[in-house]
């Protein structure tokens, strides 16, 4: 039955634009065949094919790039079908992807992505930094839209194929890198609303720089308490399509009042849940003297992030004495627990706050000089360059590793 | 660095695909035109341009009309951009829209929908119902994303235009219609979360049958507290598609517990709020005799709904005087307020509850008989044919303004 709508794609094509007729459906399909139930293909990374583009292009020149906007000549496709489970993964020229009008990821929002970095080593080598936890989430996403999940190593097999064919994309320069970009969305033409019985999974990379070219320059956050990111019972743990458009007039609001980002704050205690698009870190000095490290814990409502992750196994591993890193006070306090608005402004008053911080893919740490809360600024201290006391030898730590300049078993080789 | 992305794009097209052809980026162009700012075009109908299909379709018969599966022929394209403004709206062959892989509806869920019906009168006029409300809903989902906002009364125009068109697809059965599903999606091909600075506007039509071709069937539902629908500060008041592919899963463990729909419970006071994606309606009996209609305010998690819009105003006019309707009480409270489980639960054990149901555009009103909560379920009175005594007469109402049995200042003559 899906053979009548592609046929009818195809037709499409030909035309330039013309009907896609669903004579039958595919809801409520299964394939049935005796008892047994048969086991539908994974993504298999074998069977990939490659399309060369006949056009390449030629990667811009560093000042000229600007995140997400210039892409690399190829792309990957792996379709998927309730009847018939993965296709055969492929890469191919990039290109467009031409959706049913009634497609369910244009109405419903079923659609997730994932965001990761590749980058090429001072010896030439490429390496991914922790693939396996992108992997581990957009599954997890997946689960939480009821759309089909996959073999996550096989899916990173197909990426570093993608990576290897476009490695011309990755800038020479130090600091550069190039970003990956895998999606899945629902492709059914079925105005209906459920799990969806065909998804397209995707992924597509854009050549980055550095995310402080001029060093590193804090932001001043906006303590949002009109507009949500999450809540609980919500999707904020995913990393779904869902999350992001409707933080963008937030967005706005937080830069016309003269601040960069969202403080996101949950509930009447005001909880600090995440920044802008990324998670939170908070760095307090107890009376006994000793540090913490604060980030807000796995609730339903944080997303997962993997600089999170790092950050908390490399303050972990020097506390533990596996890997001490200079800079750091020996004794750290590591909590991943709520904090609320009081709490923040009660320490910087008291000179207990020692930093406050954001970490993402995108520009590992963040620093953060002051948060507009309720009319008034609250003080967050900053080190003379820019970043906090706590914050640069672990920053330094993980760009070192991302970068090759320490070794980690977190760096796949592509 | 566009240049050599969209020139991707088109080797693309040459090889079955079809092109995108964005000769140059729309980031941050604004035009400018010495002091005064230009005032770029709305939606026009008087510009509109209409491809016909070279093929057209065939209606299929109504035992095969399953909601949001079979289109018609023509389908509306009207695109905006940052710099240019709406582009001259077009009615062409139904067809698909073709992406770039970096398009912000993919990834981050800039997309919002609406949902109307026209109805083929028994006089053979086609009319829309209260398209206006719709057109109103649709600018403010658009606002919420920082999408663009255009005339509603112009879109309803070209709406018309293509309703005429596809005249032939409204199905002649009592009780059917042409479900009009009209989308906007932002399309800009850039990694970057912010306001879309290109967007397209579409409008699809699938033909449906009644809703309850063999009575009314009331409906279970359970009580929700696992995953929510809406929190404040967030979305639920817009009809994005963000809101919509999270309640997927929700409405699955609902059907594995033998529910029909999700009853969407908001915080530990546990207040109904919507069911599934209707909103919701609860008659109670005062210990005076005196019927309440209560329905959930519209606190900012609430969509309002078109037919909740209109049950009310029905209820209102009937109680005033303007207009009464057979079958209901002459007096009736009208209330818009929020109601917990618990306030459901105390009135349904003392037998003042006399029904519960929900409204939307597709059921207009659908009766409940049980609510699954915390482990038993609360039984709702229904009618001996399954609706209830306050619901039916104004179901009968206004399935009679639509159908044309009533006349009305709802219904716009096509």
């Amino acid at each position: 039955m899906s053979f009548n709508r592609f046929r009818c794609i195809r037709s499409a094509a030909a035309n330039g634009a013309k009907a896609l007729q669903y004579r039958s459906s595919a809801i409520g399909r299964r394939y049935i065949s005796g008892d047994a139930p048969k086991v539908l293909p994974d993504i298999e990374p074998s069977r990939l094919e490659v399309t060369r583009t006949n056009t390449p292009g030629e990667l811009p020149p560093s000042s000229q790039l600007l995140f997400g906007r210039t892409f690399t000549d190829h792309m990957i496709r792996v379709s998927w079908t309730e009847a018939e489970g993965w296709s055969v993964p492929r890469i191919e020229p990039f290109g467009t992807i031409n959706l049913n009008p009634s497609a369910t990821v244009l109405h419903y929002a079923q659609s997730l992505f994932e965001g990761l970095k590749a980058y090429r080593q001072p010896n030439g080598t490429i390496t991914m930094f922790r693939p396996d936890m992108n992997m581990k989430r957009m599954n997890s996403s997946a689960q939480r839209l009821a759309l089909p999940t996959f073999d996550g190593a096989a899916l990173t097999e197909v990426i570093k194929e993608l990576v290897r064919l476009d490695k011309n994309w990755i800038p020479k320069e130090p600091g550069h890198s190039l970003y990956i970009r895998p999606a899945l969305i629902g492709t059914n033409g079925l105005l209906g609303i459920q799990p969806p019985s065909e998804a397209l999974l995707f992924v597509i990379c854009s050549p980055v720089g550095p995310y402080y070219p001029k060093g590193f320059k804090p932001v001043p956050l906006y303590g949002t308490t009109e507009y949500i990111r999450a809540a609980p019972g919500g999707t904020g743990a995913f990393k779904l399509a869902a999350n992001y458009a409707p933080g963008v007039v937030a967005q706005k609001s937080a830069a016309q009042a003269g601040y960069v980002q969202n403080l996101w704050l949950h509930g009447p205690e005001h909880y600090l849940t995440e920044v802008g698009t990324m998670n939170l870190f908070i760095v307090l000095k107890g009376s006994d003297g000793v540090v913490e490290l604060v980030t807000p814990p796995l609730d339903g409502m944080i997303l997962p992030g993997v600089t999170r992750d790092s950050v908390l196994a490399l303050a972990r591993n020097h506390v533990a004495g596996t890997k001490r890193l200079d800079g750091l006070p020996e004794q750290i306090k590591i909590s991943e627990r709520p904090i609320t608005m009081a709490e923040v402004i009660s320490a910087s008053k008291s000179g207990q706050l020692v930093e406050l911080f954001g970490t993402g893919t995108a520009a590992v740490v963040c620093p953060v000089d002051k948060i507009g809360y309720l009319g008034s600024d609250v003080h967050i201290p900053t080190g003379p360059d820019g970043m906090g006391p706590i914050s640069k030898p672990l920053w330094k730590e993980l760009v070192g590793i991302q970068t090759g300049v320490v070794e980690s078993e977190w760096n796949v080789v592509v």
